[in-house]
């Protein structure tokens, strides 16, 4: 990362943790060089970086200032407590029908669980394939299947290394994206008619997945900013034979919300306590907007418990398919598993990623991403304090693509769907993050693509829709 | 296919059902000429292809004569009956150690389920994958992702509508390979516990999945040439509640037995009759050897009870994991089990693969490969009767890459793997065929790699070992 770009997330950071509030000036550019030491020029380009992601404004003759974020500021929502202990799961229907929503290239995808493939580096990764293809014998092809392109794993495992976290490479097993990690790795650790801790809401694959294997759910908590409340997960743990858990502890989805890393081990020796595996679904890792990239709560896995799944789809490369699962002590049965269900990711994939992984310049290019991603999530902000109704509530997460809104309790979030839907707006109702369908006055929207006239109308005709609730 | 090589294959047939026996002359070039209708090049041409495919040897000044096969040929193996009429399931571990023995690029690889991938033209695959991927707008990624590949599926109905299978596009899933296909199959129409009809020998593969989701088998003996018994079959399904059939009707793996057209007729109407759905793995439907390619069961499906499924893992395009399932009446079911499990095969390499179809020369690679295979196979049986004990039985499959050996009552082939394997030689025994443990002095070797010194002397120690027992 250039001094510039360091400069200018420091700043960002204030920004966002209310530092520097909204319309206060932020430091002269002489002020902001004698301090941080570096010259005037480097903090002219990182305030132009920081006018252009809109987060602060210049002042003829007077500076820059933060910008007045919006006519007001959306609170945060509340944290709904649990309705029901435990719970049978049938939710597919409902998530089919938003996915059946998108199919229409016309539509606008505030409902899309991916982001737009404009933001990916699709040119030079197909530039890595062609590379990756020259260089593989065929003896290499068969090799690849069963235990996975030797150089995607290396780089993977130094990712790991270089966030502190050392991972012996018989952990790792490569997959057809975290999906297929997630469902292997809950395979894995229980059988039909077991108990499962999930997040409430929860990202609705999960539940999908979860009525799939006739697994049932012990739905905890989630605060819309600090994450899962380990209170209840305390009592559900000590109360209840549960086998597995399932949770996002970083940018959760819907959410966004994140443990800090203090919940983080104290998750962990809950789990550690109760011998219950934890499934960690880490596949928004790399889109953090501050500019110190979280650990998940693998970094505390002392017994191989964590079931640490990653993916590239997210981040890199949709479309591709490749994810990862580092297994902890299940490595092996998942690995099996893996073998006995899909085989392997596509090596081709797999081999154009190792590839760009070493010679790509990934790092560049997640950084213009999750810039991106917050020039994004600021405007569609904007869009609903000028647009929903005021009693609208909205997290702010520090990454990823979501935004979750909590409306007044009249209004029916399934109804706006199929309304919304009507006018060419996908978006995704609450009740879809729940086995108990609870949150019908929620909504997530997804700012995962570029925002232009067609999603500022949207949000306009959402709130229309809203107001006649 | 060339004039030249139409008659070949046609010379070929007759070869190979006997209506030209071994040591007896092939049609003079002037005959054949005047009889078929074709010029004296044509022949010439046509013969030395059958002589380089090892079918017929010239003598000198008296014309061309089908080959001595051999020392001698190998009888047919016995047909198994049944053990025991329903069965649990768990032959994962040896199923296991046996891929590990294929793990040492020293090894050879008799054991393996995969032919040689420098049979298959990878550099011709990754140019279209360089051109699939050009012409591919971001916005077809997440398209492709739910739908699969336009491209590809057109193809893929257009070559069952060739075969005279008319196949609604709305039945075609496209999945990671076969082996996604049948678990999405099996998973949409079973519970764990059910009772699913089985090949004895089946794939190993097979009975790994049954493992996996807690079914139980039903074994139906196959004879190792006319395929399934039905007899068996009838009866069983009128007397247990089957909820599944799952078979190979066309070379069926190990043994490369085929239903021919009226059993595969009459197997249609008892799964119809007693409304059993049939999950049907067609993963070697390109690799017959003969010029007719012969139609699967699924082209007298008219209930959609027939779900068929296919892959080019084994035919084009090794390691790049597509296959897919043309589903009858559960084509929706197992479309959603796919994008709550994989949600998609890798969409390169789906675009690879489409092109590859439209401009690749599909055709001439599958005949250079099928001849490629029918030579290797030879190559192998002509090896098994000079090493290996007199009373040991071979099948003489007409495609494929398998061969199935059945050896006199003491041969233990798990005593066998072992000591082979020390040898560096892979092979895969008998019990990994069967849930019930049977076949223990039986083999199933492939010969889907180019013949060298290295396999004939593989060939060689195997039959010294065989010796000791």
């Amino acid at each position: 990362m250039k001094r510039y770009e360091r400069f200018a997330d420091e700043i960002a950071e204030l920004i966002r943790d209310g530092v520097l509030a909204p319309g206060e000036r932020v430091p002269s550019v002489r002020q902001a060089s004698r301090q941080y030491g570096i010259s005037p020029s480097t903090v002219f380009q990182a305030y132009y970086l920081l006018e252009d992601r809109g987060l602060i404004v210049a002042k003829a003759r007077s500076g820059y200032y933060v910008r007045e974020q919006a006519r007001r500021v959306l609170h945060e929502p509340h944290m709904t407590p649990r309705r029901q202990e435990t719970a049978d799961v049938a939710v597919s229907e409902l998530a089919f029908s938003v996915l059946d929503s998108l199919q229409d290239p016309e539509t606008v995808p505030f409902g899309s669980a991916f982001p737009s493939p404009e933001l990916f580096p699709l040119a030079r990764l197909s530039r890595s394939m062609a590379k990756g293809l020259r260089g593989m014998a065929g003896s290499d092809v068969l090799k690849d299947m069963t235990a996975g392109d030797a150089d995607l794993r290396r780089q993977i495992v130094l990712r790991y290394t270089l966030k502190g976290m050392p991972l012996p490479s018989e952990e790792l097993v490569i997959t057809s994206g975290a999906m297929e990690a997630l469902n292997l790795g809950l395979q894995s650790v229980t059988s039909p008619g077991d108990l499962v801790a999930i997040e409430s809401p929860a990202f609705y694959a999960s539940l999908q997945i979860l009525e799939r294997l006739k697994l049932r759910a012990v739905e905890v908590p989630v605060h819309p900013r600090t994450g899962i409340d380990l209170d209840v997960l305390a009592d559900s743990l000590a109360r209840l034979p549960i086998k597995a858990c399932w949770f996002m502890s970083h940018l959760q989805n819907p959410l966004g919300a994140s443990l800090d890393d203090d919940s983080k081990r104290e998750l962990y020796a809950l789990i550690k306590r109760h011998r219950v595996p934890l499934i960690e679904d880490d596949a928004y890792a790399e889109l953090h907007f501050g500019t110190t990239p979280p650990k998940p709560v693998k970094q505390f896995d002392d017994e191989g418990l964590v079931i640490h799944c990653g993916s590239f789809s997210k981040c890199l490369a949709p479309g591709y398919r490749v994810g990862w699962v580092a297994g902890g002590r299940f490595a092996e049965p998942i690995s099996r598993l893996k073998l006995m269900t899909t085989i392997s990711p596509s090596v081709p994939a797999q081999a154009a990623i190792a590839d760009y992984l070493q010679h790509g310049g990934y790092d560049r290019h997640l950084r213009q991403l999750r810039h991106a991603l917050e020039t994004q999530q600021r405007q569609m902000l904007d869009a609903a304090s000028r647009y929903f109704p005021d009693e609208t509530r909205a997290t702010h997460p520090a990454g990823g693509y979501f935004l979750w809104f909590e409306f007044p309790e009249r209004v029916d979030s399934l109804r706006l769907f199929r309304q919304a839907r009507k006018r060419g707006i996908s978006v995704a109702p609450g009740p879809i993050f729940s086995a108990t369908r609870g949150f019908r006055h929620c909504l997530r929207l997804s700012y995962g693509h570029p925002w232009n006239p067609r999603s500022e109308a949207a949000m306009a005709t959402l709130g229309e829709l809203i107001d006649t609730f």
